[in-house]
Formats: structure tokens, C-alpha cells, sequence
């Protein structure tokens, strides 16, 4: 398995992952929207994020590999924890025919790894109140269901 | 009320309402390490972070006043909602002395409100589960207590 940052020609792939948890739909088929490619270049652009792809190989220099899961990155600046960054996760997905197989357990492992080494403090995230079984997922991998999530959706101005 | 962007010269107030949430702290009795000054550099120079500081009065031309409350906004790029960013909020504090007066509303208000205007889909924020005064407080703003928060601590690489 390869843990990389995504390029430009992993999106479709992505995009399937986030589309449909729980179907494998195919990459060539999925649409990608100018809004889409705004907010690919926005997260690739920025020092601060990183969308993180798991491929099963890399047979091809500079990328390639069948996309299997992903994840989001957030490294947030902040003046608590001696001044040290933390490190938001989200769209955490591992591709439907692929579960089982531990490979989401090695993608939060690695992103743990990741944060670590870049010198962040702490990791966290927030799992939708009916994903019960993700909740043991990732209390299985050590982290504390210490807080409450709170979500407001904001109209457009 | 005045909300703005806290500029170096709020440093010490924020540290201060960060360090105690419960008692008042003198700013000027405030140690301003370099890890602070490091992160405070790091959040003002990210255009996707801002410290915003709520004040009593903006008597001096750039900035002034006194602070009594503040949070952290820090707006995420992301593939889904449409690519629009979402915006996270940490370190929200109102000053212990000045509680009950509705200032935690306020500055959560124009929170939204800034993040909306920003283009932002959501605005997202986690609270400790033992917090659950703060809780209820979120539920009236109108956010959903939808999602269970997961936090790992990293060790030092």
C-alpha cells in the first residue's frame, strides 16, 4: 500500500469514495465539477491541507494506483498545547468492497504518523452520532469520545 | 461591542482568557512565551485562520479596547457541500467576569455571520462532554449536537 499526497488525476477517484460509502462506483464515471477542481486546488494549494490517498500500488511514476481510501488533513494553528498544531481528520473513507481488510485502521495510523512527525500535538475528528460502529473504530485505535460535535448549516448570504 | 481581528498587542488578553476560564487574569501579569508568539504569528499570517477578539470599545485607531471574549475561526477547504469551505471554531471564551450578559451569543452570532459571509456551507465546533451548560448553549444557537468528537493525543516524534 502507498500513502500519498492526492493529485489532480485522483479526484475522480475521490470523488467516487465521497459520493457513496457503501457502493464502488467507478472513477471514469463520476462527474467532476468546476467546484470541485476549485476545491481540489484550493486544498492542494494550501500548506495547511492535504488530501491524503491510500493506493494499493504506484506502478506509475509521479502517482497511479487503484485508490482504495482517503482522507483529509487540516493542520490548525493554535495558541493552546505549548503553541503546537493539531490535526483535523476529515472524509475518512476506505472504498466499500475493501472494508475489512484493516485498511482504514492503517490509513489513521499513518495520518496519526503523519501529524506526529510534522510536530503536531493532537489529532482529532468528529463521527456522526449514528456511525456506532465507526465510534469503536476509532476508540479501538485509542482516541477518547471526549467531546460533543456541534453542526450548524449557514445559508448563503 | 466591537469584533474584530485580534492584532499582537491582544496577545496577552487572549492567553489570558484561555488560562483560566473561570477566574480573570490580568493580561499584563501574562507570561507571553515564544511558542505564543510562534502560533499567533502562524495563525495571522493563514488566510484561512483568524483570532477574533470581542472588545468593550475600540477607543484606539487600530485596535485598543478591552478584550472579553474571543475564538478561534479557522475555514476548511473541502471536496463536499458544493466545494464549499467549512468553517471550524476553537478557543471560544467569554470572560469570567462578564458572563450572562449574552456576549457568548454575540460572538457566536457574528461568527455565522462572518463565516456566511465568507462563502462558508457550515460552521462546526466541538465541546467537551462534561461542558453541558455549554451544551444546551450551542442547542439554542441553533447548532445539532449530531456528532460524537474523537481527540488523540501524539507523542513527540
Amino acid at each position: 500500500m502507498i500513502f500519498r499526497i492526492a493529485t489532480r488525476r485522483d479526484l475522480p477517484a475521490v470523488l467516487a469514495l465521497l459520493a457513496d460509502e457503501d457502493r464502488v462506483l467507478d472513477p471514469a464515471s463520476m462527474p467532476v465539477g468546476e467546484e470541485h477542481e476549485r476545491a481540489f486546488a484550493a486544498i492542494e494549494s494550501d500548506a495547511r491541507n492535504e488530501m491524503l490517498v491510500l493506493t494499493d500500488a504506484d506502478t506509475e511514476a509521479g502517482g497511479g494506483g487503484t485508490v482504495v481510501g482517503c482522507l483529509q488533513l487540516t493542520y490548525i494553528p493554535g495558541l493552546g498545547q505549548g503553541g503546537q498544531e493539531r490535526a483535523l481528520v476529515e472524509a475518512v473513507r476506505v472504498r466499500a468492497d475493501r472494508r475489512g481488510e484493516g485498511l482504514g485502521a492503517e490509513l489513521m495510523r499513518l495520518a496519526a504518523e503523519r501529524a506526529r512527525g510534522r510536530g503536531c500535538g493532537l489529532i482529532q475528528l468528529t463521527s456522526n452520532k449514528r456511525r456506532t460502529a465507526a465510534h469503536r473504530f476509532y476508540e479501538r485505535l485509542g482516541f477518547a469520545r471526549s467531546h460533543e460535535g456541534f453542526k450548524l448549516p449557514l445559508e448563503r448570504p
